[in-house]
């Protein structure tokens, strides 16, 4: 293992988190608040980034499992320090509860443990929906992008930390790909803030919004999220935006570069779309009578299912207390996802689609022998080798929600309350059911409940293998 | 596919469920009930099986399909039939209604829609765990060596029928290694019906359960289940036959040849025996308080993880009141279930094991791609096909308790007695929680919901593949 080249990246990461607590430092300074707690934590990151970045590698030696340790301790070390300026600045005294925020906004969750939002700090609530905005895309590709790393170091990390079965590079050198998805990331972002603006959203709400659902993270600066704003123009705006940020970024490409075709025979693209309309078509007829109207229940019902499957976890309804059949449908949304290389989290259509074609074609092999069909998405084959890694993530997702529920249920709340917040970590989704459903919150679980959510939220936005290699004795032994 | 050859075998399927109906019928006549609902049904059954058997087959090809396609078709008709005493006796006036609760005996589950069981006669109490001890060992294994077929049949039969990854073969004949397993599920049977005795519980209690414990199906001739012999003696028995029936038969075979090395180095009893004491052992300790002294919370734990972890679902404490963690202990039992080649159903612990490596191994595969790892089960090699079946099976299971939630779900019942009845009906455990929980009861769901769950509990007993099977359309097509 080399690991002075992994410090070498993870003091990058640290630095360039330094940086990005200038802007929310700024901000609190033109509002005219305190900002010294993002004074002290900048000079914290500065150290420490230098520290990382003292031993100078030997060799320039960097394989997948490098790949994986790097993007696994960066997204701790950023979350450890990213913790920092609400402890310091007191608005999340401790400091357990300020981790599980932190990583919440890094993993583009959303889950809070905070009481009450509206008695936060503009820099504060800008910082959270930065951490989402910025985990979104990748804390290493951004990385990747403003400090160059040779090429096959960046393929490595970029396969460790993009969502979705396979990894494709757009152009040539994967640097320049990074920049087009960061580039195209922020124009979407830039275009929402607007809109939001246009929707009489005031520019400081804007911006928080459209980070947070840029990332499908989901904080909010209100208490009642987007329901804040009782407007069925911003409620449009932000639904079509959080299934905008659940389509593969790459799809974004094609379509700048007039590959129209790419677009539209992409599988992933249209099951997306046509899980969404069945849920939403579902959910409005099971809404009718409980709304009275058909337009009401399709807008929450819309808005709720563009939320929830991109995993974003704004709220506009109380789907707590929505028929079970709303509800069932919204928690099966949880697990899926929105598409792979997109900012949303979950189990991923793509895999689902894999999975699904890998057992059809089981099936008719064991009804003809000698019928020998390969599984297709959007026309390239998919090898058996990567079928296999589908079906092992999958069963490890569901290994980790298990494993995890029972862990929470020593906390003795209901079973709701235990089971589908862990699902809803587990997939980045943020608001679950029962006490940390829409209205509720994370705050009243016990620490030990808090750190496994938040290894949870990690290993969701990971997709779980960089976190588990950790664990396993065979990384750390010598290698000759 | 030999549709000639399906026939015949269907019919002697249906001709065996007719002398089997005559047991109930003698024991209805001997404590004077009426049985002319009996008589009915085994002139019907009798009627079909001439029809069935009527068309001679033209060629004797009978492959895996066919195999298939006779497994699902037979427990289908054999379910069909056997709800019809239900029926003409008025004690289950509706055919839905009898049909489920006839499907729940054949697959071992246990699930009951009856309102109360006392109320029911002693002929229909005894057809109703008779379903059950019969669905433990197989319906076609029985008829495999009540009417000889040839050794290729009896192999693609057995292969459908017989719960786990692997199928082994005990002796050379297949006819002798399904007489060799139906000895030792008598023998045991018996011995537990005498030690019920010895317990003090009358002759037909003892035999009612005896049934319906070596099938670990959990029916009951009272209402309160076991809880009613308040007994720690019956409890007890009850208990470890439970375990005793959730395992691998083969390993009994071996121990009366004398071949202990085979079991001892079993790894499936290994884990088996490993789960069952981690979850009474942290059972009992959260169970302490709540029963006021840790030997009668040992009494109850250890009762419900024996009952509930193979899959049997008797009762004698109602968990839905136990703390949270009992209650998710308990559920995540459910989904496991017992060893591969006994009565009990779930995902079995053998696929656990298989899963458990496969991940492993992968992971040690990531982190260094030149060390190529086997996945072995008891000292044997798990070939990579047998790994990508049990994946496959894992991801099936999850998908079908998914849909099927999402079906349930239209009932609007809450979202416990939505969701974990379907994991009770497809692992084959009866009991769930809330509405249809221990001291509950399936009756109030819809008839569309008592369907989806009768298909459940088929599919979670024939391991998914057979039902599915019927559903693809190449199965169908005319081969050349």
């Amino acid at each position: 293992m080399n690991y002075r080249m992994i410090s070498q990246v993870l003091g990058r990461v640290v630095a360039l988190e330094g940086m990005l607590l200038l802007i929310p430092m700024f901000v609190a300074i033109g509002y005219g608040e305190p900002f010294f707690h993002f004074v002290k934590t900048i000079l914290i990151a500065t150290v420490l980034a230098l520290v990382l970045m003292q031993p100078k590698p030997r060799t320039r030696d960097f394989f997948a499992k490098e790949g994986f340790v790097t993007v696994a301790f960066s997204w701790i070390i950023m979350s450890l320090i990213g913790a920092l300026p609400y402890v310091f600045s007191g608005e999340i005294p401790n400091y357990i509860d300020a981790l599980f925020e932190t990583v919440s906004g890094f993993t583009t969750t959303g889950a809070s443990i905070v009481p009450s939002v509206e008695a936060m700090t503009h820099g504060i609530l800008l910082w959270r929906c930065l951490t989402i905005w910025v985990g979104g895309m990748g804390v290493l590709v951004f990385v990747m992008f403003v400090v160059p790393l040779s090429e096959e170091h960046s393929m490595h990390i970029m396969r460790a930390e993009m969502p979705g079965p396979t990894v494709g590079k757009l152009v040539p050198r994967i640097r320049k790909t990074a920049m087009i998805l960061y580039v195209i990331y922020a124009a979407l972002t830039v275009i929402l803030t607007i809109l939001l603006r246009l929707c009489g959203v005031n520019w400081f709400d804007a911006v928080i919004h459209a980070l947070s659902t840029a990332g499908t993270g989901g904080f909010s600066s209100h208490g009642t999220s987007v329901a804040y704003f009782d407007s069925a123009a911003v409620d449009a705006v932000i639904a079509v935006f959080c299934l905008l940020f659940g389509v593969n970024f790459n799809l974004y490409f094609f379509l700048l570069i007039r590959r129209f075709r790419d677009v539209f025979t992409n599988d992933e693209l249209r099951y997306y779309l046509g899980i969404v309309a069945f849920a939403i078509l579902t959910i409005t007829l099971n809404l009718r009578s409980y709304y009275g109207s058909a337009l009401t229940a399709f807008r929450y019902a819309g808005f709720q299912v563009a939320s929830i499957m991109t995993t974003t976890g704004h709220v506009t309804a109380d789907f707590d207390l929505w028929p079970t059949y709303s509800k069932i449908v919204l928690f099966l949304l949880m697990f899926i996802g929105g598409c792979a290389g997109s900012t949303s989290g979950g189990i991923k259509v793509s895999r689902l689609i894999i999975m699904g074609k890998t057992i059809r074609n089981d099936i008719i092999h064991q009804i003809n022998p000698r019928e020998v069909h390969t599984v297709r998405l959007s026309g390239s084959v998919v090898t058996r080798e990567v079928q296999h890694t589908t079906l092992v993530f999958v069963a490890l997702y569901m290994l980790l929600i298990f494993i995890s529920t029972l862990i929470v249920s020593l906390d003795n709340k209901d079973f709701i309350s235990t089971f589908t917040p862990v699902v809803a970590c587990v997939s980045n989704v943020g608001p679950a059911f029962g006490i940390a459903g829409a209205t509720g919150s994370y705050a009243s679980y016990s620490y030990l409940s808090k750190l496994v959510l938040s290894a949870d939220m990690l290993m969701g936005r990971l997709e779980i293998l960089p976190i588990l290699m950790l664990c396993a004795p065979s990384l750390w032994k010598r290698s000759f």
